[in-house]
């Protein structure tokens, strides 16, 4: 309980020190979160992003709160407007409600109390990201045994590793699991337009781990699934269901499409936090994240003199739209993989799982 | 019959003229093919791109070599050179065959008859086209009509505007026509990783032409099919197998998939010489291009002074890999747009049409 991980700690005078993750890969920095401002501002403007980072950081976002004013009307404010700092991601408000619970049962010592639950929870997330990793793993081996076969091919889409959920992620982690059980594994990472956090973030994660593998355009998964060359895909998710659809990354609804079309399996890595009890249809009632058309209009890189730049790749007069997920319907999802197991994306086993 | 086209054109010198497509949509420059080799450089290189303008640049490519050398033998090598430029079009195979036919028939005069057999060749092409525009447009006004809508919205992947296919394209002519004929028409345009010829020509073609249209990343359809925001679907075709599977740009098949899962109809629309009689299992036999890596790695825009440049856009140690196409199974396709009126992706439907 150190407040330490991969994405984010906390320094000497117990800021939040975080990655900034829209300068990834080609650059490198740490931003200094010192108010509950900071920590809004780093969810909106995805300096931070993946659905438990996200989390973790309004929680730490509730107790710099904390820090600036202890008068509990203060803090409720800020936790609203952490709360809405992003729309889909439901770790943000399952987070923000653990942290607000706790602060309402106490009287006294708010700002240790703050920390501590705050640390609690991203703590509970390391420990949930390593059974996750345990049992897709296992399902791996799995695979790899029915196929009859010495290697995998996974295919991911967007970026569900340890920038994204500490401390081993969500959908990396049984990547990362199966790199120490020495296991031959290869990933196709889908590069996810518009933001590019597959070939932004996944593939540098990826490569700082020595792991085997292949920036492919958001178009190719289809036919590298044709052809055989998946046997696998595992993605994280932003919010599930109940009934276990998934809202993921804008894209993850096609190549859920083409994986049942080709009967590879299909499988959702998510913590219980990121399931909803309270909505059952997800495609009718997961709220859409509408972002801005900058996003898709420019696009970041590196110049040949490597400076980072942004340049536009639309025409000037053209329009664009930027919707942030899409939701993938439970009957194209194989399972979920979960720190309490593996269970079928269907109401009655999640029911069963999660709420006994 | 004067050899003038939107997309090519010949010069007072009976040089071959056309616009660079790498550099649109920010610059508009043409080049001038001299020589066999240039139109041989021109296709490989994608400066021209699109199964039909392919096709009429490898006719006019066999005019050029018998321009620089009539014996027959020397023809023949460079006939042979043009039709291995690129493998997946097989418009190119047709229009060199028919080049060679004709050029095998004469003895002399040859040159002459080159020019007039190329000019021949796209002037048909040019027919096709008002044709499938016509017949696009028909089933437009039904889907209008069924819907009970006076709008009508399309979604397209790549570019098979008048780019792609002179005079007026393959999947754009129904949407040109439905301007012309006054349809409240919007367009979705896939930005179509990793070349974007749907951000850099068809938004530039559409813009040009005053169309409703905007543009999206490519793994935003299959949300907007979700939503009910999307009529149908109409693409082109590089390729299409004698029972109706279909070879176009990577991704293809996922927007078929994503059509389908929502009862949206996918319209392919193609002239006759698309079609490949001598292949029947198109996921099978078609062969499919891999190109070059950086064409992933390395992204083309303007910066904000105006200036065009590449970005690298991966990670200097991740591996990519560059798909052209994808197949899209006859069962996704609902129908296919020709210039003999629209027919199903059936083997039986598409010989009582072609092959009566």
């Amino acid at each position: 309980m150190n407040g330490k991980y991969k994405a984010f700690w906390l320094d000497e005078n117990k800021n939040v020190v975080v990655i900034d993750q829209t300068k990834l890969p080609f650059e490198y920095e740490t931003i200094i979160l010192s108010s509950a401002n900071d920590a809004i501002r780093a969810i909106k403007d995805m300096i931070v992003r993946g659905a438990g980072v996200i989390g973790n950081i309004a929680a730490f976002g509730v107790y710099l709160a904390v820090r600036e004013n202890s008068d509990i009307e203060y803090i409720k404010t800020k936790a609203q407007e952490i709360r809405q700092s992003r729309p889909t991601a439901v770790n943000l408000m399952w987070a923000v409600d653990l942290m607000m619970k706790k602060l309402e049962s106490c009287d006294k010592d708010l700002l240790k109390y703050a920390l501590e639950e705050a640390i609690d929870i991203t703590d509970g997330d390391v420990e949930r990201s390593r059974l996750i990793g345990k049992y897709g793993c296992d399902k791996f081996e799995e695979i790899m045994k029915q196929n009859g076969s010495k290697s995998i091919n996974v295919l991911t889409h967007c970026n569900a590793g340890w920038l994204a959920i500490v401390d081993d992620g969500s959908a990396l982690a049984p990547i990362y699991e199966a790199k120490r059980r020495g296991l031959d594994i290869h990933v196709w990472v889908d590069e996810t337009r518009p933001r590019n956090q597959g070939a932004n973030l996944t593939a540098w994660e990826l490569d700082k781990s020595d792991i085997k593998h292949t920036v492919i355009p958001d178009n190719t998964g289809g036919y590298l699934m044709q052809q055989g060359q998946v046997d696998v895909c595992i993605v994280g998710a932003d919010r599930v269901s109940a009934q276990g659809d998934v809202a993921n990354k804008i894209g993850t609804y096609l190549k859920a499409l083409a994986a049942h079309d080709n009967n590879i399996p299909f499988y959702v890595a998510i913590p219980e936090g990121t399931l909803d009890f309270a909505i059952v249809d997800g495609v009718k009632d997961i709220p859409i994240e509408t972002r801005s058309e900058g996003e898709v209009k420019y696009i970041r890189g590196l110049t040949s003199e490597g400076v980072v730049q942004d340049l536009q790749i639309v025409p000037t007069q053209s329009k664009c739209v930027n919707y942030g997920f899409d939701i993938t319907p439970n009957r194209l999802v194989t399972g979920l993989i979960t720190e309490r197991g593996i269970c079928k994306a269907k109401q009655s086993a999640i029911t069963k799982m999660f709420q006994p």
